[in-house]
């Protein structure tokens, strides 16, 4: 890094010319943010016919009248389509209301509660449970084991997914360790793509839990930046191959699609994870909202209809990740101040600031008036070991806010690095 | 009862009647429904319109974009009709997706695996707990506690509520019982409508656990079958006057108002309930289908446009529960095979036959090809101590299959009594 062959004079006139320019930008009075993957309005209005659908229409193509209870695994033409784009047989998922997150809570309760269909007992009369927890990573998958204090363990992501060495050795010794939290294909937050190696090996491998799982969340599946999408491994299908068929959990959802908080989402396993979900999902409702499912049935047509509807989403999307890039580039890029991921889809750019300086760079940008998500949330219980780590969420702003806010990031970024390498001089 | 004054040719001949008119019955090969308290397709016609809203709007009226993710309580407008008709202030509404029953089973998931604000501990973690169930009441209420293994105790239902003398004898003395199932307006499925005595004993009676809740399911608050509906009472406020502020937990949904599996549902608590359970909720999702919520508001207007929505469901459900009284008495009233109670609102009549015959008129309808909600379905365990106990649910047949089914009930009925009056000479 540029800052560490400097000498004390240039180092404190490297220091003034960054708090010079964070001057000039606390004085623009800013009001940006850049926390949360969120869809801008304008990726919203894609969806617009969404609000006057389904219409007429109240029934699905067998004739079930959509508007009254009952159907727990959700319209079949929906899980078609969507069975098509996840890689996973129509009678092997179930479509819900308008949060993956819940499914995945949902199962966690069931599993602490009653045990899942591989467990001795339920999670909750062993001493102790165990996940691990790739990070970077999703901060919400966190929190949920956290809630009901299930320990974390961090395992390293890598540029194909999370290091399957040290997870190997880890779920083979320890029969506590109970599920891995995995975002399989554009990773929250590095972009990562899992490799079919790494996803072999965490179908595949050896767990002293019976009932370990993967919780696979596949959010972005759908999601390319560029015109070639990754492949949607057929997990299910790998880990059946494996003798494992019942290891992953799959989930998904049309947030980041159609409406954030107005989709539907989905869960696919293997028919026995299935039908032990859908036996307790069945004491916690009548079914899910079918109305809102043919709204989407309606709106897509077909698995194409969702494919030419993600490259709009592009279309909004590719010019704001290319903008981050290219002022990271520019300003942090010849000093060497941060390294940054290029993911080829998803919502999110990682980026790793000089160590130590994490948390001073987003004070730095919350007190100038740009919100970024807070310090350490990519690692379980917020604890950045580095401090290093910061989550980049492009998809909001606008493409002039998003200018404005990243140049004003990497003043912070630059500004705390001079301030922590004169410290430690 | 009628048989029992017969002599034993009597009763033979009766029994030959009956047995001749079920044959009858069964040969006209009917496929008819009383099962469950579905709304008939007339009744979701009357919000034909929700298919089409919200329409080009997609913002509340403080102007949040509902596409969007957040709004972990639901849209303030929303709360605020229906606050209205729940009496419950709109700071201490949450509004969620399309099923209360989901409500219900978080909060005691999370009281299982978290604690509610008054518990020492987890309840998962206490040697046993026990739930009240006044009875007959509502199998998907007992489906829940059966499912995590909470212990059911039948207490008596009376025409103004569940038997409170029973009641506070029991809590006062057992700190294992945690909660008390209700339904307070026009009960599931005898159709009382507890008297404020009975709601001020519930609030008010000492109860040796500190944490114990009362699961208050007001599904039915607006659901009158004749002009005038029944108060629905302050519980929040009383129960605070009454030194036991976080005691109920109110809820009830828009199922039997607009769509049974697309409406809307809420929670009512006080403020540390709330709190608590936001807490808790905003773990597993990001907000409830606000799209719907202002699909909801769009439709209604105001609470005075709920009240003549449920002006027109009346219309059409009080002549389907005049149909079932009229022939109730004109086949079963003079012989006193039965009695059942005559609502004046809710979806359900709830009849008792002759002790030890439920279980076989249930049994003879099915073979006649009419559906009747299992034997023991409103009891804990599904035991009917009596076996005399019948759920009928006018609401989803027409007229005429009504008339029909209830015909062909009531010879299943005089069958029963008769074969069962032989079988005891």
């Amino acid at each position: 890094m540029w800052i560490d062959s400097l000498g004390r004079e240039e180092l404190l006139a490297e220091h003034e010319r960054q708090a010079a320019k964070y001057a000039q930008l606390k004085a623009e009075k800013l009001a940006l943010d850049l926390t949360r993957g969120k869809p801008s309005p304008e990726q919203l209005d894609l969806s617009a016919e969404l609000l006057r659908l389904p219409g007429e229409e109240y029934r699905d193509a067998v004739g079930t009248d959509c508007r009254n209870y009952g159907g727990l695994e959700g319209l079949p033409e929906l899980r078609a389509i969507f069975g098509e784009l996840l890689n996973i047989p129509v009678g092997n998922l179930v479509a819900g209301n308008n949060a993956s997150l819940e499914m995945m809570h949902d199962l966690i309760v069931f599993s602490l509660l009653k045990g899942n269909p591989d467990s001795p007992q339920p999670w909750c009369r062993e001493e102790k449970i165990k996940f691990l927890c790739p990070s970077p990573g999703y901060d919400r998958h966190f929190a949920i084991t956290e809630q009901y204090g299930i320990e974390m363990i961090t395992v390293p992501m890598r540029e194909d997914g999370p290091d399957v060495h040290v997870i190997a050795e880890l779920v083979a010794n320890d029969a506590q360790i109970k599920g891995l939290w995995a975002v399989p294909n554009y990773a929250n937050p590095t972009g990562a793509v899992f490799s079919e190696e790494v996803v072999q090996a965490l179908v595949s491998m050896p767990t002293a839990a019976p009932d370990f799982r993967l919780f696979w969340d596949n959010a972005y599946a759908v999601h390319p930046l560029t015109e070639t999408v990754a492949p949607v491994l057929d997990v299910l299908g790998m880990a059946a191959a494996a003798g494992n068929p019942n290891r992953p959990l799959v989930f998904a959802s049309t947030s980041k699609i159609t409406f954030a908080g107005a989709g539907v989402c989905f869960f696919g396993a293997s028919t026995a994870n299935r039908s032990w979900y859908l036996g307790l999902l069945g004491k916690k409702t009548i079914g899910p909202d079918k109305i809102n499912q043919l709204r989407h049935v309606k709106f897509f047509g077909d698995a194409d209809g969702v494919r030419a509807h993600m490259a709009k989403h592009r279309e909004i999307l590719a010019p704001k990740f290319a903008l981050v890039q290219k002022i990271l580039e520019d300003r942090l890029g010849p000093p060497k101040a941060a390294s940054w991921t290029e993911p080829d889809g998803g919502y999110f750019i990682s980026m790793d600031v000089a160590d130590g300086t994490a948390a001073r760079v987003i004070e730095l940008a919350k007190d100038a008036g740009i919100a970024l998500t807070a310090a350490g949330s990519a690692f379980p219980y917020r604890i950045d070991p580095d401090d290093r780590n910061i989550r980049i969420a492009p998809s909001y702003p606008s493409l002039d806010e998003l200018s404005t806010a990243m140049d004003g990031v990497a003043t912070c970024v630059l500004l705390a690095a001079t301030e922590r390498a004169l410290s430690l001089q």
